[in-house]
């Protein structure tokens, strides 16, 4: 199982399962079938708090769920980012669902990492058109993800993702004390 | 670039761009930093149902965005599934963000795989109280997934996912004839 199915029940009513999980792996081309059953024990806050920044250092593609403003219906897209150690920035089509969802004002909730050793981030959407950016923020968009919007044949928007709660765990016995972000600010600080 | 980008571009308008793009890789391990920068030939419409097929009969876990209908809010969250052939089989707390937005009518999205091999999944969704799902069916997600919502201290639900549209890409180049399944059909029949 991942520890989604725990962590995801704690997010409604707090009512978790504690029996069952397959073994912990960081290692999401290995199925979890292939693991040990006991999964390592859980990271510390600073640990994860550390693992998550480099994850968001580390990433070039996350999974980004929006509402769909026209119908409401979710949406969800592979897209890359940048991290500038305080924001995600994003990029896509002006008019495309996503581009829809994320201009929408109503949010987003993007994944990162593996399914067994996942990073979530809720965070607010500010729309930056691409004449609007720091050309050396373009520029190290360009550079990490290999894609430079501003050069794009379409009507592309960069949206800065300014993050208010991150969470992060492994399995389940990672629930407890999976925010490393609250209120927009990490729950220890590594400054 | 994830073609995600492109790919969703294409939702709105159209408006791809053909620039950029990394070299294709299926190692979601492997940062595409890493492969070459030219992605491999597209694969074949019937190659690329073989593939999400295969996808789906070998992956535990799947990225579920759902609607919160409390508030109409994105929600993402990696949940492990069982695959019968023609439908997903997920389970939840029935009270959790992803419970009643899977439960809500509002539909899901599901993404599989990694960022560069991507299948994205569009489908309705049928609530199954596990009093009411096939013991052999329950027996079956239990052993795949490790986790048996049936024998659960919380309040856990079945959802059956039934696909309306199957999107498969992994680079650019596989934008076009991303569709695998349109109207619930495989758009080429291994049968």
């Amino acid at each position: 199982m991942t520890a989604g199915e725990l962590t995801d029940g704690t997010d409604g009513t707090g009512g978790t399962d504690r029996t069952g999980g397959t073994g912990g792996t960081e290692d999401v081309c290995r199925p979890p079938a292939d693991v040990p059953g006991s999964p390592p024990p859980p990271r510390s806050t600073a640990q994860r708090v550390r693992d998550t920044r480099e994850l968001l250092r580390r990433e070039i593609d996350c999974w980004v769920a929006t509402t769909d403003p026209a119908t409401g219906a979710p949406h969800l897209v592979p897209l890359s980012f940048d991290w500038d150690g305080r924001t995600m920035l994003l990029s896509t089509a002006e008019r495309s669902v996503a581009g829809r969802g994320l201009a929408s004002g109503g949010g987003v909730r993007i994944g990162l990492g593996a399914t067994r050793d996942v990073v979530m981030v809720d965070g607010s959407v500010e729309v930056v058109p691409a004449a609007a950016l720091e050309p050396s923020e373009g520029d190290r968009f360009a550079r990490r993800t290999g894609f430079d919007p501003r050069r794009s044949s379409g009507s592309y928007l960069f949206f800065r993702v300014v993050p208010s709660r991150i969470q992060a765990w492994r399995e389940e016995n990672e629930l407890r004390g999976r925010d490393v972000m609250l209120a927009g600010r990490w729950v220890v600080s590594e400054e």
